[in-house]
């Protein structure tokens, strides 16, 4: 047998999942989107021809049941999510996805049951792209959905409860949360690393300690629109000068503390015509850190920032945290467990913490969770240069495989 | 008789022609669009009454004669343009149409003939809303314009061209230029200021030096798109924090040169997703001024300050203007006359210039040109709020009538 078959068929999956984009020429499958429904639909052909009992839940994630040798054995969740960036690379999600994918059907065809059922996730609502909060497939599962959260609207104005009844789900049944709190064993997620520690550590996997939390804002600053030509510079309420200004402290303030990162990843100026000063312009600011009251201290740190530059010039701003996720430590058992998996197939085994945030976040409010962070070029994600090496992929097959057969409930 | 006649006079031909409208609900008067014929209609009807003879041109410009006291007097050009922008307002354009009307008519009722003819205009296409390019009817008066423009084309794929026989204009008379170049003594046009200066200074009416000159500039920075949560902020190339460096020294090279504004008013960060960092960023630049020198220095220094910032944080920018049209002097005879008169009313001759563009500039190729500009309350324009009192419509008609009457050939 070839030594890297298990890192070839999880490559090949990646590739055929990959093809589903909503964008011909790019990689783009948004929560809900046509793609997502075709790469959905696709999935669950394969979970089935791998062994598995699959449903789809209210929120549009994707179940497959693999039984245990036992009917009330107890039940270990496994997978990622399977919606992308704009313009995203091939390994995001879908990593962890097909990997739980490929370790279910190399078990059922050997005929190997394990003293826990796995029941694997392919959660739609990771990226945040779409829709102000994000998460929303994890945190259904996990018990701890705001059925608020189906009214939320994308850009084109429709509302995730539409979506959800366009895409074949009934949203209705959101808070029928499929499991008890606390009866899942746990969920394990593969994801590739995103930064550049495994890579600089010559290591092809690494186990994660915790998830960074984060927390997302939206500012509104309200100034004065008025003729480009027209309004003396000394006169003018330019919301887009004093967004320019915001967007500099956010990026000084992070600076200035160790291990908090944030970012302005969009922004709008409205009217938006060359010849107009833009009367609002909105924005947004990500800040992660592994601590959370540094990470709350920096936001009030940047709220005191914008309201200072605001009354200088003279404008409103409005200041409002759309999204809040905590710090998650990972389980010290399943890294335990995760670690002697990676030592055993004869890596070392590297603790990391995670930069990016995950479905992992969310099911932690229902489970021990754990993550295995794969090493990826450059530790660059969300782009199309996004890449592991096939021997990357057979290396995490492995320690999967191994720990999901010595793990002991 | 009422001390404010004149100006009760004008409001309420101002409120008459507003009532000429492509919408029912907000004032929409397009170049060529039948509110447009109505309007010109009724106006011609107005002019006549005045005592004007009157002719439609192939650009569908109204024109009307009231001669002088010598049939060989030489020709003076007042007037302004009847088209608006959509839910215009009813001041910008209609105002110096009707205040010529009014003026001519109030001479005509007293019998004065003066040492030269009026020739009043009311031009059609001057806010360029309708099709890519806008002036035609001052360019074709001044002899200045490219038939070629005849076969642009609106939203709605109809021709200038179209439009004009539709309208009951012959557009092959483009080219027949109605005055031979220089043969007139000068264009003078009132319009409301579309901007602060007037209301800030506490002063009806200005006599405008120079029409401001325009260079529109695009921006667009390359740096690294990246994840929000594991690049390491010292790590980071974001085109976004560049593009706000750069936003505010636009504002700052613009307030430390006098006579100068520039302002962004379209910012895009690429992807525009809240957990990516922009890996591209760009933005619009609008750079005017009435001394093209300095305005064009401004652009430089703008230019150097980008380069100088992309550098520093290891980025490209490139930088590329899209549009420039060069600054309009003011006739230093017209703006003495009208000095002279707005003294002569009871006002300070407050000197200003011209950011917004006007019919102005294009006649400017045919003769010396004059502006006299009147408050607008808050300075604004190009919305349903536009506002002129009935006080500062008399001032302006006051300043006219005086200007016509004084004024040597």
């Amino acid at each position: 047998m070839d030594d890297l078959a298990l890192g070839r068929r999880l490559m090949e999956r990646l590739e055929a999942l990959a093809r589903f984009s909503d964008d011909p020429d790019v990689l783009t499958r948004l929560y809900l989107s046509p793609s997502h429904k075709r790469a959905a639909d696709a999935l669950a052909g394969w979970m089935r021809e791998a062994g598995m009992a699959v449903h789809m839940d209210a929120l549009g994630t994707l179940v497959g049941r693999y039984d245990g040798g036992d009917a009330d054995a107890p039940v270990l969740l496994i997978g990622s999510h399977i919606d992308t960036v704009r313009n995203a690379g091939k390994y995001d999600g879908a990593l962890g996805v097909l990997a739980a994918l490929t370790a279910i059907e190399t078990l059922a065809r050997a005929g190997e049951r394990l003293p826990y059922a796995i029941q694997m996730v392919a959660f739609g609502d990771e990226e945040g792209v779409r829709f102000p909060s994000t998460l929303r497939g994890s945190r259904a599962l996990a018990g701890a959905i705001d059925p608020a959260s189906l009214e939320e609207r994308d850009s084109g104005g429709v509302t995730v409860r539409e979506l959800l009844v366009a895409f074949g789900c009934d949203p209705a049944r959101i808070t029928d949360a499929p499991m008890k709190r606390g009866s899942a064993l746990g969920f394990v997620e593969v994801h590739i690393e995103q930064g550049p520690v495994l890579e600089r550590a010559d290591q092809p996997v690494g186990i994660v300690t915790a998830i960074n939390g984060a927390r997302r804002l939206k500012v509104v600053v309200d100034g004065k629109a008025g003729h480009a030509g027209t309004v003396p510079m000394a006169m003018r309420r330019d919301s887009l000068a004093a967004a320019a200004e915001m967007v500099l402290a956010v990026e000084r303030l992070a600076k200035a503390t160790a291990d908090v990162v944030a970012t302005v990843g969009v922004i709008a100026a409205h009217p938006g015509a060359v010849n107009v000063i833009p009367g609002q312009t909105t924005f947004t600011v990500d800040v992660r850190s592994p601590d959370d009251s540094r990470r709350d201290a920096v936001c009030d740190r940047i709220a005191e920032a914008v309201e200072g530059i605001a009354a200088r010039r003279g404008l409103a701003a409005h200041f409002e945290t759309t999204h809040r996720a905590p710090a998650t430590a990972c389980d010290p058992g399943l890294i335990s467990a995760l670690s002697e998996a990676v030592s055993r197939t004869g890596h070392a085994p590297l603790l990391l913490h995670s930069g990016a945030g995950h479905d992992a976040m969310a099911m932690a409010a229902q489970c021990p969770v754990a993550m295995l962070f794969v090493r990826c070029a450059g530790g660059v994600s969300h782009h199309p240069a996004e890449a592991i090496s096939v021997k990357d992929a057979d290396a995490a097959m492995r320690v999967l495989l191994d720990f999901l057969r010595t793990y002991k409930p």
